[in-house]
């Protein structure tokens, strides 16, 4: 299995390719960040993203891409531009028919460390090892991207599994009505 | 000036086309609704306003885009929907090199019936008159899209002046360095 995990930002959107299976050691494929000038006007950066996006996954062709989901109660002059990134993200992926999963930060950082409260350094210090990294990635947004890369490999299994059973539902629900 | 207004969402994206210069009366060449499905996935929705809006654009060819400028402080539960919809029709517009103009619902509000704070109502009742309309727009998606292109043409000379000069400072900026 083969996921670009992607931490959206405007500044910043990290940028991670992982390969392998739950239980196997990991691959890391490739890592970078899309940068996009503060001083740009908001539409401008949203192409740039997307032409950046659309570069790794001309690359990379993942079979999944796994964005970081956006919550409105965080940091809010921020997580705007966030969610503007995110929505650009997954665009491009769902355009192509490649699925999406959305992982919570504290999901990525359980998948990762154990702990959903681990802070930056520990989350870089889990995706060197479990990447056998010489060093963190670096900016810490590359590195983030790389954990949820990892953390869907891990999950997906779990989460396959609950959506064949919704849709398996609706099928039901649409013979039935 | 032909200006398509976008009033973002998730559920309904309001679009609505209006040609006109400010002082003269003005003219409604479109308006609808763009709507997904609340239950399909959000990559899948992006992909069909992504659709919706370009398909505006094709048929209206419209000058400048204005969108509604979202703020992180209001209804939490959609303000999220609201921005990523908002992404994909600043990404639509500025992928085509058309211009992008946000506005804030108050000033949408005060420009087209001289109050900030004007409800739901008489924004409808407004564009009505504005654009001698039989009825106003429904769903108000579709009406607060119009007051948006309205708001638009009435505020883009001021606009545009400003722009001309931040940008006439970053180039006797880029001389003096």
């Amino acid at each position: 299995m083969r996921v670009l995990g992607v931490d959206p930002g405007l500044t910043r959107c990290g940028v991670g390719v992982v390969e392998g299976v739950a239980g196997r050691p990991l691959t890391m494929v490739g890592v970078g960040v899309v940068r996009t000038p503060a001083d740009a006007e908001l539409g401008h950066r949203l192409v740039a993203i997307e032409r950046g996006i659309e570069q790794w996954l001309d690359e990379h062709r993942p079979e999944y891409v796994a964005v970081e989901r956006v919550f409105a109660q965080h940091n809010v002059r921020t997580v705007m531009g966030t969610a503007q990134a995110s929505a650009v993200a997954m665009l491009c992926a769902s355009r192509r028919g490649i699925p999406v999963a959305l992982h919570t930060p504290s999901e990525v950082k359980a998948a990762v460390t154990g702990s959903g409260r681990a802070d930056k350094a520990q989350v870089g210090a889990m995706v060197t090892r479990l990447l056998r990294l010489d060093a963190p990635p670096k900016p810490a947004d590359a590195a983030d991207a790389l954990a949820l890369a990892i953390c869907h490999i891990w999950r997906a299994p779990a989460q396959n599994r609950l959506q064949q059973a919704v849709a398996a539902h609706r099928t039901l629900k649409g013979r039935t009505a």
